[in-house]
């Protein structure tokens, strides 16, 4: 079953064998695929990625966590678990919901985090709270986990954390500065759910929406060691000099360092699996190994892409042009893949995405080259920018039929107005919503 | 003999391989020694790449031709070849010259062309004139050529020209079709200079510093079939409404329509060698060669790398974290290497070039991965912007150097001054001038 709609490579074998690698990637990023290929429970021994656990010798079996393909995860969880879930509560954002039958699923704000969200957190940390050292912690992370999973320390409010971050982001503090202070404002964040569930086995089955996929990261990492500590949190506000916009509740927390985020070495940890089941590089792994299968002439350049995406672009079809030319790094058929997530300066009021914008500019460096030679840009959660698109295709042949249809490329990309360019010449990816999110793919391909 | 100075790998033995990889890339670049390894004379048979010229068969030999690295491939010429060489006629650019016996060194207008530099076109076009089937002329091009090779059409003044340029330029016209009129209004340009010397052969010795080494581009391909007619030179002009401003005698010549340009399959281009001594590819491949030699697992990503300086960047440094995190594309110790040329848009008043630039702004995402991971980027003339440096250095320890020397790597980028940066940590490469063009080479080492 392709994710694609076939009328996207209508008359166009090469672009149908271009598609089938995009199968591929998207398959593996699907939240219940990537669960059940990496779970397997045979009626007593519980397998996840290298380790196996044995449920004869645990009691209880509690499934928490959060993130927009947390019910999803959770279905796939009860598919291969079933009666043996003693109880569950997932959090996702609204209308990102299925039926359930042992695990609770609790829609919440997303990205700003509400009360709902924190009431869901509040019952995950009771299980957790409540698991002994029989008992089994399964921990379903997925992106946007980090809003969704929200328990703020005591005595500090929504409100609170929202004033902190505002004054975060003004200051010019770094990303990782940021969630530095969040996780010690957090009772899940940073490290504090697997602390909590101690002596409890923990296996975090995690689907990554972060560049690299860094474990501490991804959800701000609950299950994972924190490398910060109370005093640096106080050393970063400092330095950006905004104790005086910070809620007395949160300066006050911060002054006490109660529960310190658990460290490496701490030996919560050695009862956790963190298990990354889904990410950009697993996706783009998948593509390989599908690209390979078809003989392409195969490789996976990065999957830390980043930067403009009409610049990037031009890398891109410059790699096109070099295979086609010049036979490297890769003969014919050739596949490159690369992942991340590049980014849009908006300079129009067009409509597009990062992806949509990256076909568009890669398509005048392909000209002239032949259906053949494609760049072909994807969001993996189906949604590229503020559009009901995925990304695109630019291929040797687009300026050709643009002109063609007196659509003016250079018009499109000023006005950042991909969708409508991509739209007119049938060269839009359309998936629908994929209930995953894995970042961006970029695939050239040269047949 | 190291292009480079050796304080910038002292105590550093990483970056000293590493510069022994563009020491080679250099090395064939060079013009004397690019030269020297095309052509080979035993004192009867001149071979040039891959052909053999027997010159007891040949009269005269005449040497012409134009472009910045002309008076260094004329004395390589005049050590291989001697008194065999007639007489010959070089036009350089201002300053760029050197003694030779036997070719005259004419020194001309770069980038304006001017009336000494239509004075030595001219002898060029009295020699290949005079050339008759049993006599050979050895063409030298290089960068620069264009506007140094210049020789207008009959009533064709170089005021004129440069009104039309300007006329063009405004118009939006793109460089091609630019080209496509100007090889119309040439005595040399558009292979008139091959049809001039017919039935003489001819062999062109092309140092390429246009990226993809375009023969028809490199110089406007005075050797080389032209593409384009006299009626696409009038529908270009119409095309952009701009007959009103273009001196008469330029409408008048384009409507005469006297002597087409020759194109592909005319019989001059039998007795045409266009043979590439040196380019960005043949650089890449030097280094690349190098690389493996000293146990680097090495490849060229592509030599047709555009884009902004910063944001292409990015996608190199990407590249270096998946080697170091994934072993891919390719496994440590790796040196991965591009070419072509970026450009920077100017936002601030500081002082740098493209390949500094590009350094800059690499080193904050290699941030932390040690020194052994390096993003080097080289101008192979020397000459990076406006300054006396050639490129730039980024590795895994800039920005901690740059944060205990008080530099904000932040504020350089802003400001577009990558020199000042790069000179305070040592990082600058400064190698003088290297007298060829081959655009620019980017690298990526991790060891």
């Amino acid at each position: 079953m392709s994710h694609f709609d076939p009328a996207l490579f209508k008359n166009n074998p090469s672009r149908e064998l271009a598609f089938s690698v995009l199968d591929a990637a998207l398959d593996a990023a699907d939240p219940v695929k990537a669960v059940k290929r990496h779970v397997q429970f045979d009626g007593s021994m519980l397998r996840t990625g290298d380790r196996t656990y044995d449920l004869a010798q645990h009691e209880h079996l509690y499934v928490v966590g959060g993130g927009k393909a947390g019910a999803a995860m959770a279905s796939a969880v009860e598919d291969i678990l079933g009666d043996r879930i003693t109880a569950g509560v997932i959090n996702v954002k609204y209308g990102y919901t299925n039926p359930t039958r042992y695990i609770e699923i609790n829609e919440a704000g997303h990205p700003i985090p509400d009360e709902a969200g924190v009431n869901g957190a509040r019952r995950m940390l009771d299980l957790a709270r409540a698991a002994g050292a029989r008992d089994l912690v399964l921990c379903l992370i997925s992106g946007g986990g980090s809003a969704l999973m929200t328990a703020p320390a005591a005595g500090v409010t929504l409100a609170d954390m929202q004033q902190l971050t505002e004054a975060l982001l003004r200051s010019g503090a770094t990303i990782n500065e940021i969630n530095a202070i969040r996780k010690h404002l957090s009772q899940i964040k940073g490290g504090h759910l697997a602390h909590l569930a101690y002596p409890a086995t923990v296996v975090s089955l995690i689907l990554s929406d972060v560049v690299g996929s860094p474990l501490d990261v991804i959800a701000s990492g609950p299950t994972v060691p924190d490398g910060a500590t109370f005093a640096d949190a106080r050393a970063i506000i400092a330095r950006y000099g905004i104790a005086g916009d910070i809620p007395a509740s949160i300066t006050a927390h911060l002054a006490r360092a109660e529960v310190e985020t658990p460290k490496a070495g701490d030996p919560v940890f050695e009862r956790v699996q963190n298990q990354i089941i889904a990410g950009n590089d697993i996706a783009a792994q998948a593509a390989l190994e599908q690209a390979c299968f078809l003989g392409f002439n195969s490789m996976i350049l990065s999957t830390y892409v980043e930067g403009e995406a009409r610049e990037v672009a031009k890398v891109f079809a410059a790699v096109a042009r070099e295979i086609l030319v010049c036979q490297r790094p890769l003969r014919r058929p050739a596949c490159l893949i690369a992942g991340g997530e590049t980014t849009v300066t908006l300079h129009g009021a067009g409509r597009g995405g990062r992806n949509q914008e990256m076909a568009l500019a890669a398509a005048p460096r392909l000209d002239g080259l032949g259906e053949d030679v494609m760049v072909i840009a994807l969001a993996t959660d189906g949604t590229d920018g503020p559009t009901d698109a995925a990304g695109g295709i630019a291929d040797g042949t687009t300026l050709t039929r643009a002109r063609a249809a007196g659509l003016d490329l250079w018009a499109h990309l000023a006005n950042n107005d991909s969708y409508h360019f991509l739209q007119r010449l049938g060269d839009l990816i359309v998936t629908g919503p994929t209930n995953t999110n894995v970042n961006d793919l970029i695939f050239v391909f040269v047949l």
